[in-house]
C-alpha cells in the first residue's frame, strides 16, 4: 500500500519512535511506501512532502522532536481544505494516511474519516495526557520526566533556605503533568486547572510547612486558575489568530509566587519550565509506548479500521474509535486529586 | 491501627515511595501507628525493628533501596516460623502487616493469610515486572530506565567501531526488562528466558545488521539460554543454600559474545550490568506508582481486605487476591516478542 | 585539633563533598573534632551549631545542598560582631575555622583573618565561578550541567518548531554559566553581563539564524543588560534590605523574548531556570572538587597557613591569600567571549 | 587553506565538538575548505575521505562517537605508509593534517611531523586521560560521569543488602577514571594499575566496611593488577594483531571478586562497565573542551605551528610539542592516590 504520515500540533519526545515503527513494519512486512507530509496538514494542504524511508528513520529512535515537522494548521477552517487534502492523496496515490497528533489535529482526523471517508487511523500524542480511551498518549511520560527532574533539584534548596519555591509546569487544559510530576517529586502543594485554587489555603500550606520542616515546593499548572477576582494574568488579552492559546495565561506561576511573598512575608522564587518539557530524548517508556503505536497503526491500516485511533489499555494496544477519543477531554479525575492531597502542607 | 510492614526480597527502585505513602496517610488519615520490621520475614521472626513514622520516612521518595532492609528469608521454611510470625505481630499488638515484595515474598503472604488468617496485604515490587494482574511492578519503569541508557551509549561504540555489542540484562524468569529496553535503545536482537535461542540465527541478524549498516547490539536476559546442548555455564553447579538462584546462570552474556567472535569473526564486547540496575533513584514512574500502592494499600488495611493486593490495572489501583497473583509467574507473551522482532537484524 | 566549620551565601552542589572530606581526614589522620555552625556566619553570632562528625557526613556525598545551613549573614556589619564571633570561638575552645563560601562570605573571612587574627581557612564555592586564582568553583560545573541539559532539550523544540527560544541562566555579575552552557549546548547566541549587548544584533542573529536553518536559542545571563536606555525591568527598585540582590534584575530574558517578538515578529519562549541551578546532585567534578579542596584545606589548618584559601590550579590544589582571591571579582574574559562567538547567528 | 582532518584510535565522546569548532571557525574566520579521512590513518592510507563542510557538523555537538570513524591503523608500520600519506595529501592538495587522538595516534602525529615534516597539528582525547602535558583530554570527563553514576546507583544495593560490589571500569595504563569515579562516587577502595593491590588489604577494608557501616564498593581498573602471583586472568595468551591490547586483561574485576568471597565468606557481585564509558553524549565539560580544542587548532594551522598539540592548562589554551606529549603517559601520580586513601575501607 502506499501511505500517507503527518505529526500535527505541538511537537512532543517519541513522534520519532511512532514514525520509526510505522515505517520498520510498513517495509519490511506489509511491502508498504510512505510519503511524509511536511509540518502536519499545512504539509498535506500545500502537498509538501518529506522522504519517508528505513534511511530517514533511522536513529531517530532517541531523539525528540518530529523529522516531519509540526504545525498546528487545520484543513478544515478552510474552504477548499477537504478538496485540498483529497487532491493531495490522489496525486499521491495513497491508500490510506497515519495521523500522529493530539486533541485538534485527531479531531481534525476523526471528522475527515467518519464525514468524508478519507481512509486514515490516528495516534495519540500529547505531553499533556489529556486524551481519553487511552491509558497515557506519547509525550507525557517524558514530560513528567522534565518536571519531577526539576522538582528533585529543588528540594536541596528548599533545605537549605527559607524560600517558597514555585515551579510552572505546562498543562493547558488537565493537570496531568502537575499531578504526576508534583507526586513523584514530593511537591507540598499541587494546583490544577480541574481545580480553581484558594490564594489563602496555598498560603497556610506554606506556612505549615514552614513549620513542620523547611520551605515548600509549589507545583502549578501554567492554566491554573485562583478562584475567582483574584488574578489579573500578564497576556490577558485575546492571542493573535494562530498564537498558541496557552499564551494567555502566562504567568500564573509568578503571579502566584508574588501573591505568597505578599501574603506570608517569606521570599518566593518561581521556576517557570515552559518549552522544556517538550523536547529532548523522550524516555523509554514513551519510546516502547511510541513504538507500540507504530506497530499497531500499520496493522490498522491493513485492516481498514479507518477512523480509529491506537490506545493503550493496560500492556495491551486497543483501537478505539477517534471520534469517541476526540470529543471529550481526559481531565484529572477527582479521586485522584484527592489521593494526592494527603501530602500538601 | 496499629500496622507492622516489612519489604522482602531483592531491593529494587521504589520500595521507599510506598512505605513513606502507607505512613504518611495511616498517620494523617487514620491516626495509625506503625512498626517497621528489619529486613523482610527475618525482621517479624527475630522481631528485630526499625521506627517508622512521619519523620522516618521524610526526603526517602527519591532515594533507591529500602529504608527497612530487605532479605529472602522465608519463615514457612522453618519449623516454628508460622508461630514467630504470630507471636512477633501479638507482641506488638498489630492489626495488620503490610508486606511489600516479589512473587516470593508475597507467596508466603498469601499462604499466611489464606492458609492462617494472619491480617495483611501485599504490595508488588520486582525489577522483573514478572507478577500477574498488575500491569507493572515497582522497579520496573526504573531498571528499564538504566538498561535502556546503557544501549544508548553504546549506540556511538557500534557506529564508531565494527564490533559486536552484547548488553546482559537481569530478568530471573521473564524477559521484560530485555524486551522493553531492547525496544526502547533499538537493540539488533532481543534474548529472553521464555524463547530459547539459537545462535546461528542471532549470528546471522549480526552479519545482516553489518551489511544493511553498522555493529549490532544484542540484549540477553541473564536466564536466557540457547537451544540445548549448545553451553556451559560457570557457576554450573547448584548454588548454595541462601545464595540468589541468579547466581546460576551468571555469564550467558560473556558466553555469547564469544560464540558470536567464534562462528563470525567479528570482535564482540560484553557489558553486564548487574545490580545497577536496581540501584539508585526511583524513576517518576515508579515514584508515582510506590506512592498510589503505597496510598491503597493503607486503604485496604482500613477495609479488612485480607489476602489482597494492590495492583495497577489501567490508571486503576484494583485489589486482586495475592494467591492469584503468586500462583504463576507472568512472562513475555509470545505475540508481544513477535511485534518486537520486526527490528531484529 | 578543635575545627570550626561553616558554609555561607547561597547554597551550591558539592558543599556536602566539602564537608564530608574536611571530618573524615581530620578525624582519621589528624584526630580532630569537629563543630558545625549553622547557616552560615549567623550560627557563629549566635552560637548555633550542628554535629559535625563522619557519622553526619556519611552518605553526604551525592547530596546538594549543605548539611550545615546557610545564609548571607555579615557579622562585620554589626557593632559587635567581631566580638561575638571570638566569643564563640573561645566559647567551643576553636583552634581554627574553615570557611565556605563565595566572595561575600570568603571576604569577611579575609577581614577576619588578616585584620583581626582568627586562625581560619577558607574554600572558594559559587555556582557563578566568580572568584579569582582558582580555575574553578564548587558548584559551578554542577549549574553548567543543568543549564547546558535544558539547551539540549530545547533544540528539538526548535528543530519542530519555528520559535526563538531564549533560556535565562543565572550569573549576578559574571557570564561563566552562560558562556560554558552556551558553547555547550550550541546557542546560537550568548549574552554576559560583562558585555552589554545589542538587541538590534540579536536580532539580526536571529533572524540570519532562521534564514540558515531553524529556530535559534539565546542564552542570556539574568544579569546581563542592553546597551543603555532600552530596558525597563519589573524589579527596578532598590530591593528590601537582606534581599537577594539578584531580584533586582529578573526578567531580563523574558523583557528580550518580547523585544525580539516586537522587532522581528517571530514568535519567542523564554525558559527561566533559577534555582535549579544551583540544586541537586552535584557533577562527578564537583564532587571530586570539593573532596579536594576539604582535604587540603584540613591539611593547611594544620600547616597553620591561616588567611588562604584552597585553589584549583590544573590539576594541582594550592593556596592562594583570601585577600587576592576577595578583592576583585573573576570576569569573563573578553578573549575568551570572542572565541565563542563563531558560533553566533 | 586546505585543511585534512581525522579522528584516530578508540571512539569517544567530544570528538565532534572539535571536529564541529574546526570546521565552524575554518570555514566562517579563515575560509578554509575541508577534507574529513575516514577511519584515521586508514582513510589517509586508502585515500577515504567523508564530507567534512558546515552542514556535516550541524548538531553534532551533543552526539558521542566521531563522524569521521575511528580505527587504529598506524601508517608507520607499513614500508609504504609514510609515501601514501604523502601521497593523499598531495592528491588532495592539503595545506596541513588536524590529527585528533590518543597516545598512539598522535605518536605518528609527532614523527610526521617532526622527522618528516608534515605540516600537521594535534588535538589529544582519551577517557584515560593518560596524556601529559594537558589538565584533561576530551572524553575523559564523560566517562568518569558515567561510571559515577554507576556507583550512585550500587550504594542502595549495598545499603540494603549484605554484598560487596565491584565496579571494573576503564583505564588501559593508567587510573584515572577508577581514580575520579572511585572518589566522586564514595567508593571504599579504588585499585589502579600504576599501584599493584594486596588482595588481602582489600578483604580488610570490606571487612571493616562491613563493621562500620553497610556493604563496600571496590572500584578497579581492568588493567589493575594484584601482586605477583596471584591471578590467571581468562585472556592470557597474546592478543592476535590487530586486537584491543586491553583484551588481554579483561577479567579482573570478576576475579577480585570471586577472591573477596573466597577469602572472606560474603557473596561478592561485579559490574563491568565496558564501551558504555566511551560512549554517548558528551559531558558539558567535554563539549566546552572540545569546542576550544578545535578552535585552538585550527589558528595553529594557520600560525603554521606545526608539530604541536592543543593543551588544557588551568583556564587557558596552551600549545605543546606533540613530541613531549607522547613521550610518556600521564599516570596517576602517588601523592593524589594517597590523598584519596583515607576514604578507604
Amino acid at each position: 500500500m502506499r501511505v500517507g504520515v503527518l505529526t500535527g500540533g505541538s511537537d512532543c519526545p517519541g513522534l520519532n519512535a511512532v514514525l520509526r515503527a510505522v515505517v520498520r513494519k510498513g517495509a519490511q512486512v506489509y511491502d508498504d511506501e510512505f510519503v511524509g507530509f511536511r509540518d502536519g496538514w499545512r504539509g498535506v494542504l500545500r502537498d509538501e512532502t518529506v522522504p519517508l524511508d528505513i534511511t530517514a528513520v533511522r536513529g531517530t529512535l532517541p531523539r525528540g522532536g518530529t523529522i516531519l515537522g509540526s504545525t498546528r494548521t487545520n484543513p478544515l477552517l478552510l474552504d477548499d481544505g477537504l478538496d485540498r487534502v483529497r487532491g493531495t492523496l490522489a496525486r499521491h496515490r495513497l491508500d490510506a494516511l497515519i495521523v500522529v497528533g493530539g486533541t485538534a489535529t485527531l479531531g481534525v482526523a476523526a471528522r475527515l474519516a467518519d464525514d468524508h471517508g478519507v481512509p486514515l487511523v490516528g495516534v495519540p500524542k500529547t505531553i499533556d495526557n489529556d486524551i481519553p480511551l487511552t491509558d497515557r498518549t506519547v509525550g507525557f511520560d517524558t514530560a513528567v520526566g522534565v518536571a519531577t527532574a526539576t522538582i528533585d533539584r529543588l528540594h536541596t534548596t528548599a533545605e537549605s533556605h527559607k524560600r517558597v519555591l514555585v515551579v510552572e509546569v505546562m498543562g493547558r487544559s488537565a493537570g496531568w503533568i502537575a499531578l504526576h510530576a508534583g507526586m513523584a517529586g514530593g511537591a507540598n502543594c499541587i494546583l490544577i486547572p480541574e481545580r480553581p485554587f484558594s490564594v489563602e489555603k496555598v498560603c497556610e500550606w506554606v506556612e505549615s510547612r514552614f513549620r513542620a520542616t523547611y520551605a515548600p515546593i509549589v507545583v502549578i499548572s501554567d492554566s491554573a486558575l485562583p478562584e475567582s477576582g483574584e488574578i489579573t494574568l500578564r497576556h490577558d488579552v485575546t492571542p493573535p489568530p494562530g498564537a498558541d492559546p496557552r499564551a494567555r495565561l502566562s504567568g500564573v506561576g509568578e503571579w502566584l509566587g508574588r501573591e505568597i511573598e505578599r501574603r506570608t512575608g517569606k521570599e518566593a522564587r518561581t521556576t517557570v519550565l515552559g518549552y522544556v518539557q517538550r523536547g529532548g530524548s523522550p524516555s523509554p517508556f514513551d519510546r516502547w509506548l511510541g513504538t507500540r503505536f507504530g506497530l499497531h497503526a500499520i496493522d490498522a491500516v491493513h485492516d481498514g479500521d479507518w477512523g480509529t485511533m491506537t490506545a493503550l489499555q493496560g500492556n495491551r494496544i486497543a483501537r478505539v474509535r477517534l471520534a469517541d477519543a476526540t470529543s471529550t477531554l481526559k481531565t484529572v479525575d477527582p479521586a485522584q486529586y484527592e489521593e494526592a492531597s494527603v501530602f500538601f502542607g
